[in-house]
């Protein structure tokens, strides 16, 4: 999917609602009888309304061949929706070119997503070989865990923060139009810094929601300066997808989805 | 596999060479039909002599669902090997503790890898997931790839450089006995300085072979200090599995690995 496109997505929905996919084999609502139905079931609960689903690929694979089964009946299934949603991989891949292409290889060509994300730690050679026509990568930049302080806020001899250093780089390695950035939610004054330092580029935002990030906040601090209700997909998974465990989980997720949405859409407003 | 297993094992063996899985459909050798064939013969033409085999997750997701397939075939070929090597998953994975854990089940649990490398980027909470009873996290340290040097390099207010920050950060969140290290052969100071910091830790060093690093040198500059002939496990993917495109393809595989092999014993000597 190109920038323009996405665009015209977000500028259509008046937000940028994505929902991850994060399916708990522990936590299926009652009379769901596995994964696939259930992952498929918060899809078309939302297709409605979002712009992006994300699914996160460590659900999946954590139960080997089952799971990649699953993964890739909920794969099809997305590539099915009317709505043609943005489709992002989350699946932290990043390693050399040589096998760095063959993680696009597989997730961007073969499975058909527009998007995966990214770890930057091996540089430049490890991000690149997912810049493909039409394709994007997600780039870890400032993430919403208690651990992102360990790295990502050390500073640098330049006066620059780690992940301040990583948001060049990405300047540097892609455009707007191929290259998005991961900054949590969790974290409003940073957020409000990287966009800053990053003035056009779309950034995926985890962590509102069950991690406690308000959207009105990931708005102000984050969305474009000069384009009120641009350059943020964020991302929901817990709250929407477990919004219920009763036989009312499928409209339970709908009503978190559209009261996030409806959240996000007043913020743009505001 | 413990730390007093896995030292046993390089001891009798006289090295620590582990032999990565990386199997390219293009380059089949004549008359191979399939992906896992190929790396079942590589597997079964190396097993005398492999300390560990290394698959490289990568070359068999970007194939999709048949991948997949080969990279389970592989693994349970792995398990029933009667030398039972160290299996490393090359997986670099890395991602918040939720979903790390998911990766760590289906990775070290599920297909019973020993160990699997893993991205340091998000920190503590995204590392620790991985360490499990027996089991192993081989973060990324320093690599060997062109790209190292746009963040792995780059100098602290403090004066250490970020590889050596993560370094730091390694040895407080794991031990010797559950956490390795990915250094690369091509930069040996650096891999000196690394062994100067961690003294203990073991290393797993790509980049010999194909990518240009000496056996001698990663020897010289990695080997523990006090500890003639330990603390690494020397890596070669490409100059064992591609050493011949020819019918002698298992023949020449196994030559090369003898030869990596006793270059890695002669440099223990030296």
């Amino acid at each position: 999917m190109t920038y323009t496109e996405l665009t015209q997505r977000i500028e259509s929905a008046g937000h940028g609602l994505c929902v991850g996919i994060d399916p708990d084999p522990s936590k299926l609502p009652f009379g769901v009888g596995g994964l696939a139905e259930f992952c498929i079931g918060v899809v078309d609960a939302t297709a409605h309304l979002a712009v992006a689903y994300k699914p996160n690929f460590a659900f999946f694979e954590a139960l080997g061949r089952p799971g990649w089964d699953a993964l890739d009946a909920v794969t099809q299934h997305l590539h099915g929706l009317s709505s043609k949603p943005f489709l992002i991989a989350d699946a932290k891949r990043g390693d050399i070119g040589n096998t760095a292409s063959r993680y696009a290889q597989g997730i961007l060509d073969v499975m058909g997503y527009d998007a995966i994300t990214v770890a930057p730690y091996m540089g430049r050679d490890s991000v690149e070989p997912f810049m493909r026509q039409g394709k994007w990568v997600v780039g870890l930049g400032l993430t919403s865990n208690p651990g992102a302080d360990d790295l990502q806020q050390l500073a640098l001899s330049d006066g620059r923060r780690v992940y301040e250093a990583v948001a060049d780089c990405y300047l540097d390695w892609g455009t707007p139009q191929n290259l998005m950035v991961v900054a949590g939610a969790t974290r409003p004054e940073a957020l409000s810094a990287l966009r800053d330092r990053m003035p056009e580029t779309f950034f995926l935002v985890p962590g509102v929601g069950a991690q406690g990030g308000s959207a009105e906040e990931v708005v102000r601090h984050g969305a474009f300066r000069g384009t009120p209700g641009m350059g943020l997909l964020v991302n929901a998974s817990r709250s929407i997808m477990y919004a219920s465990s009763g036989t009312d989980w499928q409209r339970r997720a709908a009503e978190s989805a559209e009261s996030l949405a409806a959240e996000i859409r007043s913020a743009y407003r505001a």
